[in-house]
């Protein structure tokens, strides 16, 4: 995952919308191709939940002859989000003001906190205009806040993602908060070095994945086959498991945690008016991918945003792989892009 | 609870499916009616996960005058499952080999075993005819169980169940055990009395929630309104957090835990040939209720058991409330079975 990542240290402080100051800040981020004389080909890739800023790893589909970017005529940019734990700024970085990992006093963090820092970086690169922006999940998050904070977002591509965390999916990332407070390794949030709460993070994995997923997909791969160990008597339940324990690996809890509150503070309305009139004010050209078997952002949530924005096109995914079909099925992502295009 | 709640003390042992043999059992039952000469007049009704004998207090609109239940003139008969934690044997149970109860030497039961326990009680009320069994989610399957185990039962009315758990439904199960075990007083299943895994058992129940409810009545309930609370910001926070602390008052951990593994284990065909032959050979008129917004079992797993079923008629019920609309809609319910008889 660190093929490729480079480093911006930004000298100066920030200061977050909860009014935390962060001395300086590093951002962690990788390009594709080079910036235009003008320096408006930049395309911005934004990450969900426990994403990176290496891109090609997590949307390769989307590269390449099939895909819909392109290096050898774009500047593309993907950075590691504020609060996550893969390279920018985040509760295992080191405080200056103690020597010490931020730790529990690391602060809740936003969308928007995510996005100026985004632009910090944009700036740092000479960027002046972004020909599309794009991101699924907390990623489309993030691409919807662009579009109101900064002028230079052309066009969108918002997957699988929603206007405004609603109440069912703050109850999904509550219930997996509590699944990891339950392991005394939590300890509050001051977890020790070398003992993060591998079972409570697992616990709260496994949770996710059954609403990144669907029933029939989960029905087609595992049916009722018997996996026959003594703590796991089905496949499923080993393949959970499995995927609990692999994430523990390598993601920070406490990242975890501050990244799904900073989900539940979304909304790009908050502060601005009313929903409808923020997305009405919006009219960058826009495509709104839902998927048909998304459960945690029904496709209710993708049609509302496509209606009440400035100017934007629905298409729907038929895919019953749930709401991760967006790491999944590239090949009719890139279609619907380019559908939208033509 | 308590309230009409009888015991009945099988003295003889009862072995299970997996080979464990209690030396004898506590059924805890609650009746309405009484049985008429010939005992034929019956109606068994089942409970799910967290259910107890006292159905009045759960299924309170099937019972009185706009209810499909009638004391007047059937002998109902309601009973706690063996594996629970509300009077018959459970995990909290006194081993009268040791003197201490079972704890984690509480074997794993299946909805077979629980139905067998059943019949033990309807042999020690003369019950000859059983007119009508009905039951959902893990009630349902227990009614599934009579049809194939005892001949007994003339009519069934199965709700928001399934022919066998799915690998989804599993998973489900399975992430909520981990939260559990994430919790150290659960202690392998040796929980210290006084002392449950009040973290863990609340964030499985809080995940739970959400499998038997849906994201619009979420949505239409609390929205994006706040609590304001340090802990809770959001209300939907707050719900969640008291519906887990309210089960931790009420339910064993481990019981929790034994009844989600005899919940996976459910599998209608296991040991008897195809799915569809066996469904095939239960010849009961059945109605079979799907809600349409039920996450957990969703409806094409009732349709599937309409359709194959020797004599099943299926009806959807209309409701957002997602899989809990079998504790809720009781009009609704009614207004189905008195359709069907028609």
């Amino acid at each position: 995952m660190n093929q490729g990542i480079r480093k911006l240290t930004h000298p100066h402080p920030f200061t977050t919308e909860s009014g935390f100051t962060f001395p300086h800040l590093d951002i962690a981020y990788k390009t594709w191709g080079r910036p235009n004389a003008a320096g408006d080909n930049a395309v911005l890739i934004c990450h969900a939940l426990t994403g990176h800023a290496a891109a090609d790893e997590w949307f390769p589909g989307l590269f390449g002859p099939d895909g819909i970017l392109n290096p050898e005529r774009q500047f593309i940019i993907c950075s590691n989000v504020l609060g996550s734990c893969y390279g920018s700024t985040g509760p295992g970085s080191i405080d200056p003001r103690t020597g010490a990992p931020y730790g529990a006093a690391f602060p809740i963090v936003t969308i928007r906190d995510m996005v100026a820092v985004q632009r910090i970086l944009l700036d740092a690169l000479g960027v002046t205009g972004i020909e599309l922006a794009l991101g699924g999940s907390m990623g489309g998050m993030q691409v919807l806040e662009w579009a109101v904070m900064d002028t230079r977002v052309r066009a969108m591509y918002l997957m699988a993602t929603t206007a405004a965390h609603s109440a069912w999916a703050i109850g999904i990332n509550e219930a997996q908060r509590q699944a990891i407070y339950a392991d005394p390794h939590w300890n509050g949030g001051d977890i020790r070095p070398g003992h993060p709460p591998r079972a409570g993070l697992s616990a709260a994995r496994q949770m996710a994945m059954l609403t990144y997923r669907s029933a029939p997909a989960f029905e087609r791969r595992f049916g009722r086959h018997m996996q026959g160990s003594a703590t796991d008597w089905f496949q499923v339940q080993s393949y959970l498991n499995y995927q609990g324990h692999k994430l523990v690996d390598r993601m920070d809890a406490l990242a975890y945690v501050r990244l799904t509150q900073a989900m539940d503070s979304h909304d790009l309305a908050r502060g601005r008016g009313t929903l409808e009139q923020v997305l009405a004010a919006i009219r960058i050209p826009t495509l709104v991918l839902g998927i048909r078997s998304d459960l945690l952002y029904p496709t209710t949530e993708q049609i509302h945003l496509a209606t009440h924005l400035g100017a934007a096109t629905y298409a729907e995914l038929d895919s019953d792989e749930g709401h991760d079909a967006f790491l999944i099925e590239f090949p009719k992502m890139a279609a619907a892009w380019r559908n939208f295009q033509h």
